[in-house]
């Protein structure tokens, strides 16, 4: 871990900047896995499924036999922690609902919102040592909550917690298939696999290569991706071996991940570092997690506006605030991606079962984005209703608008409104 | 109008595909604009202006001189107009906020979300023959009602209106520049215009790719964006001047205007042809207009059911429900942008002045996409806080999770706190 005293304001932009993707080289090699799958569909899908992953695609869908299975393979307690974490995840997303409101802006003009779920969304899971079938929970809670009709999941693993955790959520298909030629079949649509509305899901280069070209035809994504990252800003009443196990759990996800420590006590980054040390020793993903702590910094500020203000121009996508006055502090962040308050809030507890959704804007993104939520899965589709009242008194308004805009067809047709009322 | 009857749902698909936009040639050539912007700055954007729209781009905003001047040269009667639009945009926008809402989803286990205004926006506004001072209604309105620190506008143009509007909603500084190079500067910065952390705004197809292409890189923007359009869906409770007269304002925006009209009736379709022809002779944007139209359709259908299947299939961008029972068929429309019902509920009254936003989704995006909101300029902040009771509680349930995805520092950071409260 550096350790960076008292850095002066100037130094921030470059303390805190990101490692630059060079995105050109795996976009050029993704454009044509789209192209094939677009046109070649089901062969194509074959073809790279092979190629790239050692898979035959055979496209179907896992059956109800192997779902039953899957079940059958798993522990009674990951069965239960499982369930436990949907509960808290639902639980917290249902209070997400947007009533329908209905408001009248001038006496006979009444405007709403109405929130509808896309009706076909596609969920992207990632193969890989780790089998993320919390993202599973995380991606299809909100989806089943919207009450869309088609949630396709596709993946190239076949864990048994996955395909448990997809029933459980109501995924209706799920295809055996990874990386960009899966989001192109989902974009595109093939033979098999239906074309979705949304794409939704992290992934290695690749697969963000994928979505970013898609998104720029118009289909719509979560958002962009880049490698986890925690902020943890300590003061005294932090417990340093707290400190150090969450800056490890973060570091573990990759090489590349990115991890900040930020305090106005020296003491504190002194013990934590210590710590840090201590713990790294027994990790069983030492090598990766040893690599991103070579590479993270600690950041020794003068006061805590100091803090605040370097934290909010980092906009870090978890954001640890082990101080004492934590939720004040919360309160002037304007920039993370999900915020975690006092010693006994790890970052664990949201990325697996508080309730709080783990798909976040990663690479400062959080300055623009939000993390997934049951807004991502809803349109909000507006309607307004107007009275005879109502146009005779919005009426002019409008006419005078569409005149100055030049746009005289629509002052028209207010004005054949206007004169059958008279 | 083409008048097709009772087409097959076999047909439906050919028959609401919207015509396809090739945009390799005009990416390619936007992608060097960005380039010379992003490298060349404030250079690269007085050379571009001159090349482009013959505008000397001074590197400074608009003066407090040039607002006031504008103010005192609009005629009172559209300042009223625009003060009036400007109230029930804002009050529709205000009841869109969320109150913060704490969720205790287990004992001890708190999670809420805190709206945060997005600290620099940019919005474009486009300058030709129609100045949009609307869109800078639409636009910084839910910026200034979301808190938004920075609202940078860029536009080529120097009407009035839009100095005057742009002054109601508080825009911070306004630039006179336009085309891709106003996007350029907003999503890079140089060293007159300040970078921005999302763009909004309507534009020709260069300033549409220039958007679509940095947010490839990771800027955030509003919506993809396509030809506006319009749907009506008519029975026999429809006055057919005024349905002509809706379709008329959509094709007047432009010849690549999408207008639909869909009935159960013949007579319907019949009589709103006739008055489209009639109405169309007194236009002062006929020829644009009357291309629209020729490549404009009318569907007649069965039954009802058969039309909201139809305008479901089509997801329009704007949709009036010209029906009798139009609030009870707007509930069972699952794609579209914003929903007109009835009689005196004209287009026209939600592109200028009832309260609703007329920023939407186009080209189909309405199956995913909504429309600009006060959502658009927030983002949702989610926060957490667990107590040590709370973390008993959950702990095990996170341990169990972690251990199955093989993320063993993730476990440790729980299993630390729960072994010192043993």
């Amino acid at each position: 871990m550096k350790i960076l005293s008292f850095p002066d304001r100037t130094e921030w932009p470059e303390l805190l900047a990101r490692p630059v993707q060079s995105t050109a080289a795996i976009e050029k090699a993704v454009a044509p896995i789209l192209e094939q799958v677009r046109t070649k569909g089901d062969q194509a899908l074959a073809e790279l499924s092979l190629k790239f992953d050692k898979i035959a695609y055979t496209g179907l869908p896992f059956q109800p036999g192997d779902l039953a299975a899957a079940e059958s393979q798993l522990s009674d307690e990951l069965k239960t922690a499982i369930r436990q974490a949907y509960q808290n995840i639902r639980t917290f997303h249902e209070a997400q609902r947007q009533p329908v409101e209905k408001i009248e802006t001038m006496p006979g003009v009444t405007c709403w919102r109405r929130s509808v779920g896309i009706e076909k969304v596609g969920l992207y899971i990632p193969g890989g040592t780790a089998p993320l079938f919390s993202t599973v929970l995380m991606l299809g809670i909100p989806a089943q909550l919207a009450g869309c009709k088609e949630v396709i999941l596709c993946t190239p693993s076949d864990h048994p917690a996955i395909l448990y955790a997809a029933q459980l959520v109501g995924v209706t298909q799920l295809f055996r298939i990874g990386g960009a030629q899966a989001i192109a079949a989902m974009a595109y649509g093939t033979k098999s696999i239906p074309k979705v509305y949304k794409i939704f899901g992290p992934g290695n280069q690749y697969v963000t290569a994928a979505k970013m070209l898609v998104a720029k035809e118009g289909m719509a994504i979560d958002m962009p991706a880049g490698p986890s990252e925690v902020a943890i800003y300590a003061d005294d009443s932090a417990i340093p071996s707290f400190v150090a196990a969450d800056l490890l759990s973060q570091a573990e996800h990759g090489s590349d991940s990115q991890v900040l420590l930020v305090s106005t006590s020296k003491h504190i980054i002194t013990t934590v570092h210590v710590a840090l040390i201590s713990q790294l020793e027994r990790l069983s993903r030492r090598d990766l997690a040893a690599h991103a702590i070579e590479n993270s910094k600690a950041i020794l500020v003068e006061t805590q506006d100091d803090a605040i203000d370097l934290l909010n121009d980092y906009a870090a996508e978890h954001l640890i605030l082990s101080v004492e006055n934590a939720e004040a502090v919360a309160e002037r962040i304007v920039n993370a991606g999900s915020i975690f308050l006092g010693n006994y809030t790890p970052e664990s507890a949201g990325d697996y079962a508080s309730g709080t959704n783990h798909t976040l804007p990663t690479n400062g993104f959080a300055r623009a984005y939000s993390g997934v939520s049951l807004d991502s899965f809803v349109k909000k589709i507006t309607v307004q209703h107007i009275t005879r009242e109502g146009i005779k008194t919005l009426g002019p308004t409008i006419e005078a608008m569409a005149e100055a805009e030049s746009l005289t067809a629509h002052k028209h047709a207010v004005s054949l409104r206007l004169a059958s009322l008279e």
